[in-house]
């Protein structure tokens, strides 16, 4: 049996998964971000860590067979399988003074609201919202570790599946920045797809 | 004036700096890398981020002249001097779970806890600690987003000067990794010299 969950362009959603579930993330219509977070349901402090992740594998990207950690360095994803090919881990969500220091726009939907309005329930102060793995987006590091935010390669119906390895609440946000040229204009939407064991 | 602050290798000490004030991490012996962090006093929440600082900047790496950002994207720091010349924003600090699943270890002292020890009075869960900025080294990013953790390129006496542009506490770890080649062994002394504005 499959749940679906659409994440509308702009917005966040949200799906619980048990250990042994498989996640499709898909992107609906290509050259979209999707900011992606995840949470051990047993305790919920524990998050899905871009740093540690990093540090485990020894590299900046993840690929198809990685496994993504959690801030305690456990297992909590396997990637089975990856169409795009193309994640970052070192930048940070998207956010409201993001928009306000670099555009001076005070209204602008951003993927740590997106975050911070679907965990309402496990209580994370806004400083301590974790960073994101961000899914389809591509981030070259150049000579002396400038780093480029590329136009999102992704295409309709590429996708990103992830088997859970802890009961987990997973938050995708169909990332909102339309304004660096680091998704397809307009912003379109992300799809959950939650298969069994 | 200035006053002094030791930090014994393998263990962490601290500093509360009024805005303005110069702080100086000195490599004491050399080849040392100091894992620092720091917090806004007038809301501990507020830390120094590593990501955010990437962001801000548009580079893996920080040099003279940068000014280094919280979670809040508001700028803690101005580096005003830095004779090394090698700093890493990707590295979380060691912990307990490194030591173990790396190296079957249950007693080595880390990073982490030195973090988790200096700052008891903020009251800031385990997971929540934020990532450091790796003060003196060097992390080369190679072909497919594989990074090196090189040994301390740091020669006796180098140091890093910041100006504080808050209030705030400032962290560091004489980093006790002497397992994974990234400091010279034996693990040396950080020193921490606050000048006045």
């Amino acid at each position: 049996m499959a749940t679906e969950v659409v994440i509308k362009g702009r917005y966040g959603g949200r799906a619980e998964l048990r250990k042994g579930q498989r996640l499709e993330v898909v992107n609906v219509e290509g050259g979209q971000i999707c900011d992606f977070f995840a949470f051990n349901r047993d305790n919920p402090r524990e998050h899905l860590s871009p740093s540690h992740t990093r540090s485990v594998l020894g590299r900046l990207y993840v690929r198809k067979g990685d496994v993504l950690s959690t801030v305690l360095r456990r297992p909590i994803f396997e990637i089975l399988e990856d169409t795009c090919g193309q994640n970052d881990l070192t930048i940070p969500a998207c956010d409201p003074q993001r928009y306000l220091s670099d555009y001076g726009l005070t209204d602008h939907r951003s993927c740590r609201m997106n975050l911070a309005e679907q965990v309402t329930d496990i209580d994370i102060p806004y400083e301590y919202l974790p960073d994101p793995v961000n899914l389809f987006q591509r981030t070259p590091v150049l000579e002396g570790g400038r780093y480029i935010r590329e136009t999102s390669p992704s295409k309709a119906g590429d996708k990103v599946v992830l088997r859970a390895l802890l009961n987990l609440i997973a938050v995708g946000s169909a990332c909102p920045q339309d304004l660096a040229g680091s998704n397809s204009v307009p912003i379109t939407d992300i799809k959950f797809i939650i298969h069994d064991a």
